[in-house]
């Protein structure tokens, strides 16, 4: 999977130009710097609640130097919810390439998200918060249900393989399992890098075989079973 | 549990009035009826992006015929936000007089916190969304905190009880366990009042013990017993 610093299209010094070096006093941003920034304030006012004169207060640098390096906000937009988008279905394809059976697929793609959503944590918040007000927001959300449709269809297989226990909805398998890799947006915060599979463990483990210890498959001899639920 | 329907404090006829009556073209609203109106509109616009002309607009009533009911969008909040919190320390007290072992505790409180966030659906919502920026919303953040608590101290009962798989931080658990049972507030949409049981059922189902069929305790004789997994 590309890791979150790789995406960059080429396109950062638009117009050819080095990246300005920075003046004393003023900041000086390449797109991605710029970019990490404007979904950081998105992320903390919402997106339709942040202009432009907002953007360059916090950045900065006037809007003139924003428009620099993007059209405006939308092409912001365009490129946090492209970059957690592409991680997503880049994921996707990764799980497709997974020879077995299909609840395996699943557990790899389930696993594969969380490590986008822990790599491109604003990126994947931003994208959760669309809402489709605008052009760019309405092509995210249909790339969003694009990606659901393919998860349903996922787990439909698992479950058609047997592999899934049958007294739970697909529908509702497909929705809990990415409300829970989804949630983690709410909560997790890196610490120094690592962290990442660890949590993508957790989700795992819980997710396919669930948190009540499983009972031994064989007692020691000589020791009692030790009961586990009630 | 208390429906939602069943916590009006008696207040929704402040000064001792019956509820207005409906003039012609004019909704009459009691207090209930408009604070739900407050919490639709603060979801779809964000509560600090709602003004009270906006909610006067939207409601089709004055600032004034609101002000007849509430102080102002402040308490339209603690009123909203309560109603989410009593739902669910109502969910805890009724789990914890539950005898038995602490993983039957934590499995219950899960069950019935779902019941509230499907009953109570938009009030959880936007308690969800909230920030921290008003004193409304930063006691409603500190009662979260201390239900989070509640949460991680039953977990981490459970776990020293020898109920819950060693291999996964109990921090992370109470976490994920509450990640996914909040994450029904960004799908889950009611259907005639029916659902919210196979969905509690559904969430224990896949958190407890997993969403991977288990294997069969005994193999019918004389058939093969299906893998699972890989």
């Amino acid at each position: 999977m590309t890791a979150v610093g790789d995406v960059d299209d080429g396109r950062a010094t638009r117009q050819g130009r080095p990246g300005r070096p920075g003046r004393p006093g003023r900041p000086g941003y390449d797109r991605e710097s710029l970019l990490r920034v404007a979904v950081t304030v998105f992320n903390e006012r919402g997106y339709d609640g942040t202009s432009m004169d907002e953007l360059s207060k916090r950045l900065g640098i006037s809007k003139s130097a924003i428009y620099h390096h993007v059209t405006g906000k939308d092409e912001l937009l365009q490129l946090a919810v492209d970059r957690a988008l592409d991680g997503l279905f880049a994921a996707a394809d990764e799980a497709a390439a997974v020879d077995g059976r299909a609840i395996d697929r699943l557990e790899h793609l389930v696993r594969a998200s969380v490590a986008v959503l822990v790599e491109r944590l604003p990126f994947v918040t931003l994208l959760l918060r669309v809402r489709g007000n605008t052009a760019v927001e309405k092509r995210a959300l249909a790339r969003r249900r694009e990606f659901d449709r393919m998860v349903s269809g996922l787990v439909a297989e698992a479950g058609a393989e047997g592999d899934i226990r049958p007294d739970i909805d697909p529908a509702i398998v497909a929705r809990l399992l990415f409300g829970l890799v989804n949630s983690l947006s709410e909560w997790y915060r890196p610490r120094g890098g690592s962290g990442g599979a660890e949590i993508a463990d957790a989700v795992c483990a819980m997710a396919f075989d669930g948190l009540r210890r499983p009972p031994p498959r064989t007692a020691p001899a000589g020791r009692p079973v030790p009961a586990t639920g009630a």
